[in-house]
């Protein structure tokens, strides 16, 4: 918990405050929130508990927070249960006191915000928990929400998970059509060698053993096993023998996660944990004061 | 359908290219797409079919498509099979021709978009498809997604549903925090009509008859019946008797709402239809040529 | 003056600090104040009044003191006569104390702004003093500058008048090409009636007697009377007898508003209040200490 | 005129573009122009006469016609009378042609603009016109709409008359504050001098001829005469003896310009045209095709 | 040195931060500072010292600091050398205290600004002195690195030079093809004067001294004696009598300057003073706490 | 050549034309290029070549180019000596043709960004040829110019150099700080293994070789060495064998480059390639037509 938290504190509001701004000028338009500027009095003060109604993994707690934060610096806020830790339904993840204007406007933008990166950390933890391995990791893919790519990212982390790549620049990931576009494996790998940096990892895309075998002969930092079922995922892995790290990829859910943990491959990618993950129900309950 | 195309042609690119452009920002980093560029000659030539590989309801096809035109203008595009239209598994439902590289490069841009917009499409459709009725409309909720509100109240109209308020600033929705906060509905009601203009339209929340009894007793536009089951609903119903438009609202599921819907409500609202909304798989089938 | 003081508050900073950003930015430029920054001495201190020059109705002070705020932080203000209340000539409204050199660099660009406001509020609030009417109030358009239209909007608040649409996007406004173009009234408005949800508004605009009966026997919210004299109001108002809001437009001033409330309707709009008030005369006094 | 139409030209859309797409993400807000896309078919074509209901000097038309493009690139549009000309009543300024859809969604957003500005040149045509002088310039201030200072100097240049600084960077003015702040209008020349470059000009405000004896004994660019009546400047005038360039400033209006013109000085200041400059009535006339 | 001190606090930051913004966020990119984030414990403090590793100027400290402050506001910083003052190698400039991680993550975009400000800075203070004249000044160009300009001219200042014009907006330069555009130095200054306002100042390029002789018989501000050796400068500078302010441009570099200088010119412009300057070697030490 | 050409290619618009249209509003300011509008007739066209006045390697001229583009999309554009070829000095790069008018005006911003960026290619070429190997290659470091690395990573690969990271978040470099606060080179990366993806590759900074020894036992993909002298660096590469990537760093200029590369060593990163390029001497020749 304690390196979770770590990792929590590595994400500089620089890195998400604009996302978090452009949320709430979404949700008060124009005119702002009319319906609480007109009936509630500046002056009434309120206690806002954000609390867990389903129990899951805790992700972007101090991010969606800072919604508050935004629309006004006075108020209190106190995390409760942060990042990376597990809540039951019904558990207080934090608490925000102060002018109830505020708490009432950024409401929603704190919640849709939370209660989706906590969907996402949840849903990972669970595929981490049925993996079950010292050995075996699951992973993310690019197949992320539009505009939202560096908290799902770090939701999957709070979920247990590991990240692959961030984008199409820091690192390599030669599919088919790269393969017969540049001639084959072969090809393909000696431009990258030519003209990449050493500090870019190249990872390639094999759909049968055979290709497998090229690639073997080849050489490259990981390989990513397409499609495969469990049985062809174990004669992959066998081949391999350690030469490349093993990523499964395609189809893959929390229905037949164990068994393709089971063929011993290194990694498990899901786009699934971002592109269809349910956000968790999460709420704010109010005290007027 | 024609119907459905100007709505869709109603959506200004002005009004998304930014969320667009952020979208591919973001995937292409500082760098860009370093395993097309360095591996993919500049010549080489493709077409690609954006492709369906479960069957949906469409929508946001011209919206992602944009990510191709924003790499390059030259792009041959066309739209095969347009939003507000079904599609069986299979379906093509754009071709786009051109230069390979920037159709590999925009490529999970744009399926990252276009899956996500008729996933919402199609369970709006689904749910539209089994309240099947006239007079019951389904509608959504601001528990959008951050930063796309614009586009996935657009899916619901694609699916068939109909938007409730885009923002906190285009409708009033007096919830109890707010009635508290006022001294009850009354005066709520009171400072509402007195401060706001005639173009804004006004909904209350009611958890009881009780409630609802004394909001009949003010007058307003709508009612949100919040979290009744179907037999409380079908006495509010009754109660209202067509004098406010009643809506259903908490907990509907697509498992419950033909049970609401038999209750004669004007209107069923579904957080869940924009945010536990899992993406369509859609595809890119690429030929190079 | 509480009700008036409460609206101000609810206009978070997050919906116009960018716009007294840009104008800071519009009149430092590159070098910023050359003046102030090579004559007045770091050290040296200050002590500034705005002051109102004409009487008015004020309006945007706190909007325009943010702009000292944004170039030192550690100034002191002082707010001594807020938003919604009337001035005198020579009424000091805020007290600025601090550095020299960011109030006099300021000093400008939160004139420029207080005295728009302040403008659009004065004119407001004389209009609503001529109507002197519990029923029918004076409302704005969406003839606003470029820009500022929710601040021009507020200020029309703060002058006792009620704000009109907002935007094109929240209240449907049928006007004589859109009923053309829909092939009649009762065509647009059942095209309306199964595309929007529940929570806008139709109003439609007539331009003589005959319209207003066919609108009568559809139905709206409102009905705009363009450009009709008086004596047609009167005949208006009396035919659509209580069943729509009645909104006069086209046209109204100063000069013959008084005229055109006595004939009863609920609503005169003018354009006029943002598009041709003139600034109020606001100043900046300032005693070096 | 055609000199005039060379400046046209001379402002990049660059240096605009991005006022007038705020204009219309202003009035578009989230949803778009819902009357419109809702009851107007997608096809519908029209022809749209941008028209001058009161006659005026024409200024930002090319501009403000830019928000039909914005919103669609294939519109027709044809400038029939260009910025710096007159127009009578009734005039025609500009036709727009093609899809009736976005000509009626930026028809507001145009005329916003285009009112504002040829409002603005039409009371510099009106006080140029008064002054009526080979010798003695009409000239703007800083006293301009936040946000909007490119345009409306424009405007100002398009009415006949001339700029003054654009910023506070862009040349020096010595006011009373900065001189008792610098310890005297000596020390405060020659910290300018020491200090800025050779391309920063030097105008010095001064209350009385005293000051401007001092003022004259020291030098500088241009000396701003202030709130002197017109015996006092003619005066100022005959002291300075064109070794300064004479401003006159201070509460001139189209009162009392012809009696400021007659004292002789060089300059005429109003900030009158700009921050009091009521809207030129515009309009668009639209014939459905 | 008080002067100078004076000059760096008017750079407000809403004029820089900003740049400053952008360059962290470049160098953070998505997934941000990966290293220290997954090493570094969040509780861990440092103190950092900002040292000069080769003599040079000081320019651009706080502006280079403000990197740290956006990372963490809670990091004490202190000056100890500011803009404006010569540093020996090994000179400690300013201390950074607090949190070990964001000291860490800042360190490069910190660096990377003060080392361009300072080298700019050290140039232009070595041609100062090497210039050595009360009379004649060392001033830059618009040959500054995009995006940057403001602080490279603030540089420019730091060193003890002067700037020339900030843009092609605040300064008329005509240069050959101006001239050959208007149809000689006459027209084109008479359009200049006829156009521009009293507060722009006019420069003119010329090659020869009949060009010189030309211009003497019109009148300007200053003259640009372009790519001209010592000798004819000399003629040149004898020429003009004082009659206008002489600029040298044009080849000068440190190798020559002096003999440039000795032309009695008032001003020698360098461009190489910003795009050839290199950076002074800055670097911050850490000591963990 | 071709090779190049695809690289250049690869680099979308997207990723550059955001700071390329910042710097062409730094150098218009708020009121254009007063020169250029006020003298140079509209109809004026004009023939520019843009020329090499230096010998030196090509980078950014597509990029540089784009700025004429975006004062006039009519501009007629060709590339005669295309990115990553060499110019000898008075070779034409590029002929621009058209409207006088935007070509003067955008010069000077081209010119800035194609001499800085052919600057950084032409010392990488000079290193490269220096270095004359097969296996060993001259890489960039993070000490690149605030707001430009994408485009100066992109001109060191012009000049036959290869980029290390483009920021913190696409490697690990371990630090000595790093290493202290994680308690050695063991814990550090156990850390970095644990938590951070298969794509992300890791190096670690040495300043000796007992350092070296430890890291070897331990396993990275690359060391650092850190300001050694080549018989240190010499016997490093010896110890290595294979087993790591080595970079020299630290104090390496085209003075003592070859005496470094002559060590084995895989990569010799220079700082100086970015930080301290003197601008390539590019020019714009104009023909008026």
């Amino acid at each position: 918990m304690s390196n979770t938290y770590e990792n929590a504190a590595g994400l500089y509001p620089l890195l998400y405050e604009t996302i978090i701004r452009r949320a709430l000028e979404e949700d008060l338009g124009r005119a702002g929130d009319i319906t609480t500027d007109n009936v509630v009095p500046a002056a009434t003060r309120a206690r806002a508990l954000i609390v867990a109604r389903k129990s899951g993994r805790i992700a972007g707690l101090e991010v969606s927070l800072s919604a508050f934060h935004m629309l006004d610096a006075d108020l209190d806020i106190r995390v409760e249960q942060g990042d990376g830790n597990d809540a039951d339904a019904g558990r207080v993840l934090a608490v925000v006191e102060g002018a109830a204007r505020p708490i009432l406007s950024a409401e929603r933008t704190a919640l849709n915000m939370l209660g989706r990166l906590c969907g996402i950390a949840t849903v990972t933890a669970d595929a981490v928990a049925k993996v079950n391995s010292e050995t075996t990791r699951v992973i993310c893919t690019r197949k992320t929400t539009p505009g939202l790519r560096v908290l799902e990212k770090y939701a999957v982390r709070m979920g247990g998970g590991t990240n692959h790549r961030f984008g199409l620049d820091d690192g390599v990931l030669l599919k088919d059509n790269h393969i017969v576009a540049a001639g084959g494996i072969g090809p393909a790998l000696a431009r990258i060698r030519e003209r990449l940096g050493h500090m870019v990892k190249v990872e390639v895309e094999v759909d049968t053993l055979d290709q497998l075998d090229e690639l073997l002969s080849i050489g490259a930092d990981a390989v990513l096993l397409d499609n495969m079922d469990a049985d062809m995922l174990q004669l992959a892995v066998k081949q391999v023998d350690g030469r490349l790290v093993t990523e499964a990829s395609g189809g893959i859910t929390p229905d037949n996660i164990e068994e393709i943990a089971a063929t011993g491959v290194d990694l498990i990618s899901l786009g699934w944990l971002t592109h269809s993950a349910k956000s968790l129900d999460v709420a704010l309950d109010l005290e007027l004061l």
